[in-house]
């Protein structure tokens, strides 16, 4: 073991504690490779939301979208319809007058099955939803809306319920 | 004027037109300036959607997002007090037998006004779902699944109808 001996003395320790299967004491870089490992601790500090299941509220939320975009888009070539294909946009309302828009997917599908006419209509909802989805949606709008919404219906509520059970309206 | 010899004679001529009063030819970078001021014209390529009165698409989606919320809210609320108080948390569970959720701010409105504990629980949800809203809530996420919920059910669409319509299957 003439090899051993050119090592450092904190070396030596190191592979003689193994040589006797103790766990030696490690030296500085691999100490210190252990607290890097320890740091990346998955912390969520989100509130728990039960109810659901394996889907998220958000993917929930996406779906309640979904359909909302399938409404908007039949609004939109039904608008487009009116000025330019006087024949389809009858049809188109015919058919509403019979449907449900509330299933945006089920709306579709029944109305390419209607006739190759409604077909064409159906397939240009569908473009329509997925470009109105994508680029003509204001996504931050819509966040900033929601917040607003959220703070002024909470501030709402909590003065209603003051003005109610206080006596500020009997003393004026 | 020995300092307008040391000018090319474009400069010259501009410095010239001035000394005489009338309108310079534009160097470069002026006529250019112009242009520039011509080009920011307020140009809406978005979709006509008509049907929403006053109020946006947006506006619409937010407050169905703020119903949502508050069902998120209430939710989270029961998780949390079932924990560490089961008397609220029934509390809360038998006025929810009797009250929907659908309309947000008419449930938080009348789970006040039920008792003085009640109300506890409803400024709880109130605040909750405030916090969701702006801190918890995945905005980002939101938008790509719907964009891909879109794009799926465009596709799945179009392949039923084929498949249904074609000789795909009489072949295989």
């Amino acid at each position: 073991m003439e090899h051993i001996s050119l090592l450092s003395s904190s070396q030596h320790s190191f592979f003689t504690a193994i040589q006797k299967n103790k766990a030696p004491p490690l030296p500085f870089r691999l100490s210190k490779k252990r607290t890097y490992r320890r740091t990346p601790r998955l912390r969520c500090q989100k509130m728990y939301v039960p109810g659901f299941g394996e889907a998220s509220p958000e993917a929930k939320a996406a779906k309640h979208l979904h359909n909302f975009f399938t409404y908007v888009a039949v609004r939109i070539v039904t608008a487009q319809l009116e000025s330019y294909n006087p024949e389809a946009h009858l049809e188109l309302k015919e058919f509403l007058d019979k449907h449900s828009v509330n299933d945006g997917d089920k709306f579709c599908a029944d109305l390419m099955r209607e006739s190759p006419r409604h077909k064409n209509i159906a397939l240009r909802i569908l473009e329509v939803r997925s470009v109105y989805c994508k680029k003509d949606f204001e996504w931050d709008n819509l966040e900033l809306l929601a917040s607003k919404m959220v703070n002024e219906s909470n501030t709402r509520l909590m003065r209603d319920y003051v003005l109610e059970t206080s006596d500020v309206e009997n003393q004026e």
